[in-house]
């Protein structure tokens, strides 16, 4: 199975939401992107449709934003 | 495993969202409750957390807001 990925940012909302998510779906069905480590994943975010983070975009391309953590405006300022 | 609980009030954000959950997480471990087919759960959404359709209830008792369908006042109405 194609991967699901979780896009966040560090925030507390994002990190609860993270463990909660590699509970359900098991870690090796997740890539984890942290934008605080890795800014250049911003772009393909957005691209996907990412809004706000956390968000896990899903093997067929939907986008679940999970709770709410930070607008793409926040995490790219 | 305890299985996960998805709330839901079959708005279209809704029913997209349970397509993608159930895909994620198999059938076997969801159980999926239509507020529009069963008024009795409202109460015990809102004492799991809830505050919008659709969300998970993970099984160790996070709730999982996914994007916005609608909130639980909307459901009451």
């Amino acid at each position: 199975m194609k991967k699901s990925i979780f896009y966040h940012a560090g925030c507390p909302v994002c990190v609860s939401a993270e463990h909660d998510i590699i509970e359900l779906l098991g870690s090796n069905n997740v890539e984890v992107v942290h934008f605080g480590e890795d800014t250049t994943r911003i772009n393909e975010a957005e691209m996907a449709g990412v809004k706000s983070v956390p968000a896990l975009v899903t093997p067929n391309g939907n986008v679940l934003h999970i709770n709410f953590g930070a607008s793409m405006a926040d995490v790219k300022a």
